[in-house]
């Protein structure tokens, strides 16, 4: 009783993450049936009653846009040729003009605005991002080898164990060479969590819209089913090739297991170093074309969003692939990997380890396993049990999801806690063993997995404008942008409250009743049900761009209220997506944070202590001088974004009158040029603090920075994401005009609605640069500090020494 | 050697507060002789080569303006009546109107807008405040007496010392009555300064305009001597307050000086409880009107600042007397009254004072006495060594000011430390005794003192237009008001991370030397030039008013350029003390902290503990959920005012033209409510927080909110401080126009200038509410733990007590 033998384990791990992916697959062929050359529904109007009045006139659907997406097979092949070489051929392609190169032709230019096409822009981008990526991964290999190995001086004997002084442990060079391949593992499986997702999220889109021309329940279903195939393939994949490098390592390690769980925390380290670059590299990008295309089109020449005529459109678009999408894949990717890796490792340590026992010690991956089969059965309510039948029931059904996710997962813990676990066993924590019962990690888990509910729900609550502190902002607006500033920077600050009441309590439950592998499995009680949140998070961009592909392409009044449905629903969750994101990243880090401390040998962290208090000073500092550098790396390269659209508008003729095409090369170079480049001090800046502080102050110093930098990190990424966010809805308030205050606020173009543009343009850095980039200083420093602890713990402190 | 008799030590204190008082009142005398009645330099011209070129017409000085300037006497006589009297008398000497019931003569209006006299409104607002106050001070003070006396339920019997077992102390009932009168008195010496600040700076305004007249160097003088008056006179009677306190106390106490020091503690509560209030308060008064009268005026009127035709003129300038001046000395005076507190309880409990070493004991004292004597030569340097010739040289001359100050101040702690300390002594180090020699402690004074400059200096870089951040903010205004927006919030960023690493240096600096004891006589070195600090902190209000005086008289260009240099210069050195203010906050609450951990008996606060870690991120937490309130009290009430002023516009006729008088009433009103209503709920947060946390978490979660709060506090106080300062100054850029670059973004009502409006505006609550307002919440949640560490420890953690 309480304990599972070690084939079913294995099998039961290795059958969920297959089943995973075959959902994952599965979902993906039922969205590829919808066929993008397919006849337009008889009539050309929807005979469903899903809320939306077909009471205007008749779209071009039945013509026009068929015809075009017809045309998007082809399309996509030319798109996928490398860039130059694409662009000379659709240069031959497009009018040539006399005065502008043109490098798109312009049907390619409006399935890239319409994300129908990753733009080659975005592939081309992602690749020479990851080629210094992978120059720097590289050299971090090779520095993570040579510090792990000089621990012991490169010696190649086994040693008595650091924790289980009676048996032997393999050499720490060996602990150097398998951290480094775990390193490189995870690193590669984050870049594949997110070039996937944009593959997919792209994938969607068009069919997305045409389904939408069938009726809102279609569409959402093949929304959601896409958001799906990016959630399954990420939540199962990533614990497909932890259990498969566990393994491996096990084939060297043998008995070992306080080494093997040792060395597989560098996969963790791994996804995160990828995650970073890609996030703010992603981040500067995107946000680079979107301020600067907002500023000079929306504000100053006051033409739509994503108008082809603005010059930045095609920079803004190929941001919102790399930045958004792969961004958040390998952020979650990154979590959910150093959560794992937190929890084995002190589950090494403990008397699972030290026992043996592979069922207990498999209980994290058995938590993600069931997870991955919880949140199958609730994709199916939202795709097959019910169907949706009005735009009023779009955002109910995500927030189901959710809902349905959280009950069951909360049986799926029990059962994983009552058959995987013994009833009594011991849990290191801090140089002592604490007894704990079965029980007490069912709730570390399950508070982990409703704190993130309350978390997302929150976030919902202050960044959605159904609700009234959006409302209040949006009415801010009408005394003009300071008010709306003032308001919004209060909101954000607001809505710190809850979710750390959330998060402490979390803390608190789970750290009281398993010291730090309470809090590790909490974290991943958070993430367990990421297949869900990914999906409901992903579904988010393909609703937005769907409607765009509606509205370029001229759709009817009807299908474009159906994808604006899609699309306000996808805004709030994709809110949840990021409470969810920053949440876990507090419980992961603290985690890591503690793994950290165990490994460093060092049993306390007394703040008063003059080198634990100086770290917690310059650590809580660290959030803010990140925040700086890359909000006003966004700044700059907006600065630059708009004086060149400027320049375009003013000199190229017939810009305005959509006679001529825009110069797009030299826009998008802007923000290539500037991402790559503005991407290395912050990302420095994060991988070097917790090197330099490791060898000049050592570990209690270290042990400062990263408890600073996660209390005060969390609160700057909560109220940055949330009131950009806020911002956002509040302009969209404004724009939508459903109720009588949002009308008395409206129209488009109204002093307030510029209000509120500005609102939402300064929102851009903090929503989608800073704040979603902090989840991962805070998470990246504390994973570093535990792969490289014993290193630190054996030559750091230099400064210490030279000086005593 | 090293030691001065107790007599000596009793003289030299009292003797430093008398010179320091004494100076204060020769400033004072020397500025009243300026005479408001006087006639105007001959041929109303400045015959001095002062920078300023004669160059345009004769100015009505010699007319209107002292005709003007004759009446002010009896102006203040008549505005030093109760409100509702003056204003009945007031409205029957303005022309009466039909629909709009003027309150205040035109004239008087002038005089107020000018900061001439104190508008009835600052004086009856303040006295209402100070009912509120005194209420609650009331109650607190019963609760603090209640909750110290409950520590022994009440005992009258004397008890063994905590710290020194072989010594009797007095019983905690005695603790309990003498820390409820230190509180109190604390109270009353905050209230004072405060309303003596504002008078002073008042009654300095018109003076230094009249001055002007005569040259640059006069009107600097009497600036200067006006801020001296200020400064010198917080430092002597907070210094002399205490001295006499101390001294009453020991009349009962005699030998118990553990006792003794314990009660004195509740000096400093009682000291930043008002400066709480005056800050939360005086802010959300003066920002409310103040963006209310920008937005509308400014903004949509194109009136220029401070125009009488604008409804909320009056309510403006009632509000930068109670907040800005008001508040600034109750904060100063606050950090001031903790650090003594602080150092003088570490010291109670080291070898000090358990062997009754007077000389060494009253070290902090002596630092001070000693700090007024260095300021006092240090303003000679301004006043009297050199003379101002060139509006060039006002800067240079501040900036000495606090040069000089550091360097002389440096032999004076050598001196102090060397005269009153032994060679080698021992301090309290939680739970042990701590050798240290006295130069250790030179080394501690030194540091604080020089952090401090380096911080003021750091804080000028950021915030004035001179340097290149500023400068880009305002050259990211070309692309409009969301770039300002986005550059102005990352450069408060990035300004946090040189005052962190100068305050990271002084921390370890000194509580590596000499533990707790050497941070809170840190904190003393950085505020032993307070009186420097001050007088050139107060310069700024003043010499801005005095250019608002010169504008509204019409007074002639070349005084006006005069004015206007003074106010440039003192713009630049309010941010440098609004810098000092935070830093030393940082080291104080530090100080206090390490006090009450002591003083709890609890020896180490590990972060790696349930308790401590959920008290650390809700701390963190903290000051956003302060500045939430804050920031939306002032947005609030500011939306309200727009609305009103907006609505006068719109329906007094004339208004416009300047033939009828708004309504101020009204808008004070407004102001008024708001800021007696908003200032409850973030006051009674920082206030409660220690309380419930103590009582129902116990010491050690409460010992983690704390440094929760102080790190993170920090950043935030300093950011937004320093985001608001530098975007006033951005749009001071581009208003003067003074290089070729800001006049490519000028003039005035330019695109760039409006976004500069927008920045400044966004600035205002950061800088003047929420930011100075979290010096005050991380120094008061940290006294006032102090003072009811007894009572937590004995009675509090009620909800572990409960649950285990």
């Amino acid at each position: 009783m309480g304990r599972l033998s070690k084939p079913l384990v294995e099998v039961l791990i290795a059958l969920a993450a297959v089943i995973g992916i075959g959902f994952a697959l599965l979902q993906w062929f039922l969205v590829s049936k919808i066929k993008l050359s397919e006849q337009p529904a008889k009539g050309g109007k929807s005979k469903t009653d899903d809320g939306v009045r077909d009471d205007d006139e008749e779209g071009p659907e039945g013509f026009e846009a068929v015809r075009k997406c017809s045309e998007i097979q082809n399309a996509i092949t030319v798109a996928d040729q490398s860039e130059w070489a694409t662009e000379a051929r659709l240069s031959s392609l497009g009018k040539p003009d006399e005065q502008n190169k043109l490098p798109y032709s312009p049907f390619v230019v409006f399935l890239i605005i319409s994300n129908v096409i990753v733009p080659t822009g975005a592939t081309s981008f992602l690749i020479t991002e990851y080629k210094y990526l992978g120059v720097f991964m590289l050299v971090f290999a090779i520095m993570i080898f040579l510090f792990l190995g000089s621990v012991r001086s490169y010696s190649t004997h086994s040693q008595p164990c650091h924790y289980n002084k009676n048996q032997m442990c393999k050499s720490s060079l060996a602990n150097a060479v398998f951290s480094t391949l775990a390193f490189l593992l995870g690193a590669l499986t984050s870049v594949l969590s997110g070039f996937l997702g944009m593959k997919i999220a792209t994938f969607a889109n068009a069919r997305t819209t045409l389904e939408a021309r069938k009726g809102v329940g279609k569409a959402f279903s093949a929304a959601f089913r896409s958001g799906a195939v990016m959630g399954f393939l990420l939540a199962s994949s990533a614990l497909l090739v932890l259990y498969i490098t566990i393994n491996l390592f096990k084939i060297y390690y043998g008995d070992d297991w306080e080494g093997l769980y040792e060395s597989i925390t560098g996969y963790g380290l791994g996804g995160s170093s990828v995650a970073l670059f890609g996030r703010v590299g992603g981040g500067i990008y995107t946000k680079a074309a979107d301020v600067g295309a907002d500023l000079v089109g929306k504000v100053e020449r006051n033409i739509p969003e994503d108008d082809p005529r603005n010059p930045a459109v095609i920079a803004d678009n190929v941001g919102d692939n790399v930045g958004d999408i792969a961004g958040m894949g390998s952020d979650l990717f990154g979590s959910y990997a150093e959560s794992s890796c937190a929890a084995l490792f002190m589950g090494a340590i403990s008397s699972f380890g030290q026992t043996h026992n592979f069922s207990a010690m498999s209980y994290p991956l058995l938590i993600s396993s069931m997870g991955i089969i919880v949140c199958l059965l609730t994709t199916l309510f939202a795709t097959d049990f019910f169907e949706i039948k009005d735009v009023k029931q779009i955002e109910p059904a995500l927030k189901w999801q959710l809902i349905i996710s959280t009950v069951l997962m909360t049986g799926g813990i029990a059962i994983v806690s009552f058959v995987a676990l013994p009833p009594k066993f011991t849990l290191y924590d801090f140089g002592n063993q604490k007894i704990v019962k079965n029980w007490h990690l069912f709730f570390c888990v399950s508070v982990g997995l409703w704190a993130g509910l309350i978390i997302g729900y929150s976030t919902e609550y202050f960044t959605s404008n159904t609700y009234k502190p959006v409302q209040a902002v949006a009415d801010s607006c009408r005394t003009g942008a300071a008010t709306n500033v003032i308001f919004g920077l209060a909101l954000g600050y607001k809505s710190v409250i809850i979710p750390i009441f959330a998060i402490i309590v979390a803390i608190f439950v789970s750290f009281s009743l398993a010291s730090m592998y309470g809090v590790a499995v909490a974290a991943l009680g958070m993430l367990s049900t990421i297949a869900t949140g990914l999906a409901i998070d992903a579904y988010g961009p393909i609703s937005d761009n769907a409607g765009g592909i509606a509205e370029m392409a001229g759709m009817s009044h009807s299908i474009r209220k159906r994808t604006d449905a899609l699309d306000a629903a996808g805004n709030t969750t994709a809110a949840i997506g990021k409470g969810f994101a920053i949440g876990s990243a507090a419980l992961v880090s603290l985690s890591l944070y503690g793994a950290f401390v165990s490994r460093s040998g060092i049993d306390t962290v007394n703040v008063l202590t003059p080198k634990v208090i100086i770290g917690l000073v310059a650590g809580a500092m660290l959030p803010y001088w990140f925040s700086a550098m890359t909000m006003r790396s966004v700044g700059s390269a907006a600065l630059k974004m708009v004086e060149e659209v400027r320049r375009q508008f003013n000199t190229i003729p017939g810009l305005m009158e959509g006679t001529t095409q825009p110069d797009y090369a030299t826009c998008v170079k802007i923000s290539t040029d500037a991402s790559l480049r503005e991407m290395i001090p912050p990302g420095a800046l994060v991988m070097l603090t917790p090197l330099i502080t490791g060898i000049f102050f050592g570990v209690e110093t270290l042990s400062g920075v990263l408890a600073g930098a996660l209390v005060s990190g969390v609160q700057v990424a909560i109220s940055a994401s949330n009131t950009g966010g806020a911002w956002d809805n509040a302009k969209k308030y404004i724009e939508a005009g459903v109720s009588d205050h949002a009308k008395s606020l409206g129209p488009k173009g109204s002093d307030a609605h510029k209000a509120a543009v500005i609102g939402d343009t300064v929102g851009d850095p903090l929503k989608d640069t800073s704040g979603p980039s902090l989840n991962i200083l805070i998470k990246l420093m504390a994973v570093e500090s535990l792969v490289l602890a014993p290193f630190f713990a054996a030559h750091g402190g230099l400064l210490f020494k030279w000086f005593s």
